[in-house]
């Protein structure tokens, strides 16, 4: 265990759940009653983080403010660097907690200061108000642990471009709901706003402005130490050789031209595979990336190549001839994969991990999941939670249902699907409409990645517990909308 | 003409619009300078409102700082009553204005404030800036006016509670739209929020929360008259006697007690229609309504009565057969109806105008139009205009093709539809998510009811026109959310 954290409180009926629900959870009615002037978190003595500890130090400040709303003046932050609490979440980070709250006190016990966080986020979740505003907790033991290492939310700065701290807030609610992969979909056909050290041109030429919408690398480190901090992996998306056509302002040269019979038609298409040019610069683009980005995941996407433009060139007829691809393009655009996927590895030098595949395409997700476990893939789900696609009424019970373990295949296919995510593509969405379509509906994924699914199928029974989160994420000013008719009692206050 | 005002600029290629479009605009390439320094509005010397017309210098003010945002500081702000600026508009009033830009002066003519209003906005959306800051305007000549004296919008502050600043910003977007009626459905089932003098209990029982959810009558107030400095009216709905669940509990023995069996239930149903105090009820309350609104209309509902509960009911059974309307429970709900009504109109003495009917069930509103228009009713067009009805996508483009008009009948009755109002109920709705759902959807119904059919029926023509008014909803403040892909000068920034 990594760390022991006590908590101290006095002694003294709610009965409620946590979202996402915990593997194990059980409640007294018994509850002890907390005074913000005595309560402490507090390091054990056989904790291996101590007071220093960046990640826990800055943890305890935050949900102290969340517990106790009006009692944060006196709270200070310490940060001094001790084991463990200054790297990264990753892949095989351990998650889980134990939480137990007796008479007086409770121990939060974990393996890393990533389990720490989400079990700090159950016990703010379990704190409450009586009428005449004293805090109670109720007697309860907690083990809990995420059915999946990967819950991830993309949002995609491309389409429209998102204030950093539209971002940040988002990284505020993800932790309250235990998602822990921040999947950015940084660039896209629409604009480019990373402002690259390598080629500041993309962004200088490609981003909608230069000035007011890109990431500087100032932007990006403080998007990562926020994620950081709530236990949040950041993974970028430079998704090529489609949806590049914002890359081909700053980059002379990378893009394909399109041909109208004999002539350039003077538009582009995807990056062109033919030329070494192309490789060099992915080279230097991917070296960038991973300085900049901790995570070793780099999203390289592939997908929705079109082949029209690619087809209409000279040059490239030319080069499939040579490679003998013969008319299939597929064939070129593997080619093109292989080689940047080369180049990711020597530039990551990181061979021992292979692709892990996304599941994006619609109605078949099922069927996808099947054929691409058979193959030994490891699989994320994605397709049934594009939560930009919005509905009238409750959609997120359609989250809700998705079962991602619930296709044909053996154990071991099983075991394949490392988590999911939630997309949230910006054709219409930017910072007017984001965080109310983004909040509860993606709750709903959260606790199908997090929870038990047995124990968590049934929408109806979900639905007092979701409406209660609900409330708690507008109390902590997470613009979260409603789920039907009724009231919190604290209300969104708008400006 | 009550109102002619007079802008002065300095003389001096941008042609855009104005949205909703005027009934006649042309526009020259010639562009004129404007200095915020220099500008200033003017009564002009035959105008009949002069410095001291609230609505007009309040109007001054606003759009000064609308058009010049680096500029507000220096204004001032002047209040002397005079003729014609202190009443409120209403269904007669003249919106119509002629505005006329040449070099080095704007000329804006209007009948009435109102119309100075609508002018002004007009102006407003005239004026631009070059790539240096400076400001100009286009040479202009417009003529327009409303071509339906009815343009509502109805916001539901019973199913979620929207706090009062919510309303009120609501009331600026409407204005920038050239929205003119505010139809506030203040209660209904889930909740009465409106703090009656007369009731007080209506509120402090039937409330969400008798201190944090209710609009006190300081409340209703301001709303009224931040509406009215917009030339908006403002229309309560009580309605009754159905949707009445949350009066209830603060009026005893104003419900239907349902009856299982031979026994009453313990729940409720419609307002009672067979007991006298009822009636006297319904006659202090309306009788406040009425001293409280200044509009000649208040909506009274009538609709979506369920008969269950009356029907199990004995004393209503034995009241049905002494009037003898026999198993016809519409009888009892026509018999209450006319009743309230007849209370209303001895509460106004105003026995002239009669019932205006709102057209409300979706798919097959034109047969309505065509039956209700028959009869002699004038109508106001709701159905195809619920756009707390959200899809994926651009369904602002369903909003922009409906046709008031389009239903079979005679001239006579096609003049006999006096307008329509985009409704916003609030299942799904509160202050979380109100703005991006209204804004820009709610403009294209704006359009179809302010503007001339037939040079608006293009939504692809439309669609640029919309994106650079959403973009200045932003810059004003408002949180409209996209209509596709791309960017804003100004973005919204959130907190």
């Amino acid at each position: 265990m990594c760390c022991a954290v006590l908590f101290f409180f006095l002694l003294i009926v709610q009965v409620d759940g946590v979202w996402p629900l915990p593997q194990q959870l059980d409640q007294s009615a018994d509850r002890n009653s907390l005074s913000p002037q005595r309560f402490s978190f507090t390091y054990g003595r056989d904790s291996a983080a101590q007071t220093g500890c960046s990640v826990l130090d800055a943890a305890f400040k935050r949900y102290f403010s969340i517990i106790f709303p009006d009692f944060t003046k006196g709270s200070g932050l310490l940060i001094v660097k001790t084991r463990g609490c200054d790297g990264y979440p990753d892949e095989d980070s351990d998650e889980s907690y134990n939480l137990s709250v007796s008479e007086g006190q409770a121990v939060l016990r974990s393996v890393t200061v990533w389990g720490a966080l989400r079990g700090l986020e159950s016990f703010s979740q379990l704190v409450y108000q009586d009428d005449y505003g004293s805090y109670f907790i109720n007697k309860t033991e907690i083990v809990d642990f995420p059915r999946f290492a990967f819950r991830g939310l993309l949002l995609d700065t491309s389409r429209h471009y998102l204030p950093l701290h539209a971002i940040l807030k988002t990284l505020d609610a993800m932790a309250y709901s235990k998602f822990n992969v921040f999947h950015w979909h940084i660039v896209d056909d629409p604009s480019f706003p990373y402002q690259s050290r390598t080629f500041p041109d993309l962004s200088n030429k490609g981003a909608f402005h230069p000035f007011t919408h890109v990431y500087t690398q100032s932007d990006v480190m403080r998007v990562i130490e926020h994620a950081r901090m709530r236990g949040i992996r950041v993974i970028p998306e430079f998704d090529s050789p489609g949806h590049t056509q914002s890359w081909g302002k700053g980059q002379p040269n990378l893009l394909t031209p399109c041909y109208k019979g004999d002539v350039p038609s003077g538009s582009f298409g995807p990056v062109d595979p033919t030329v070494d040019t192309t490789y060099k610069f992915m080279e230097s683009l991917l070296k960038e990336v991973k300085f900049v980005f901790p995570d070793s995941y780099v999203h390289l996407g592939g997908d929705e190549v079109s082949f029209a433009c690619w087809q209409s060139n000279p040059n490239v007829r030319t080069f499939m001839e040579k490679m003998g691809f013969g008319k299939d393009f597929t064939k070129l655009e593997s080619f093109y994969m292989e080689r940047t996927s080369i180049v990711w590895q020597d530039v990551f030098d990181y061979h021992e991990r292979d692709t892990v595949l996304e599941i994006w395409k619609g109605e078949t997700y099922q069927a996808e999941l099947s054929r691409m476990t058979k193959a030994g893939h490891r699989v994320l789900l994605s397709a049934p939670w594009y939560i930009n696609h919005i509905s009238y009424g409750q959609d997120w019970r359609n989250s809700y249902a998705v079962q991602p373990q619930n296709f044909s295949g053996t154990e071991e296919q099983k075991k394949l699907v490392i988590g999911g995510e939630v997309a949230m593509w910006g054709e219409y969405v930017d910072a007017t409409n984001l965080n109310p379509r983004l909040w509860p509906r993606a709750c709903a994924a959260a606790e199908r990645l997090w929870s038990d699914e047995e124990k968590t199928l049934n929408a109806d029974l979900a639905f007092p517990r979701l409406e209660k989160f609900r409330c708690e994420l507008l109390r902590r000013g997470i613009q979260a909308e409603p789920l039907f008719v009724g009231h919190c009692k604290h209300e969104y206050d708008g400006l």
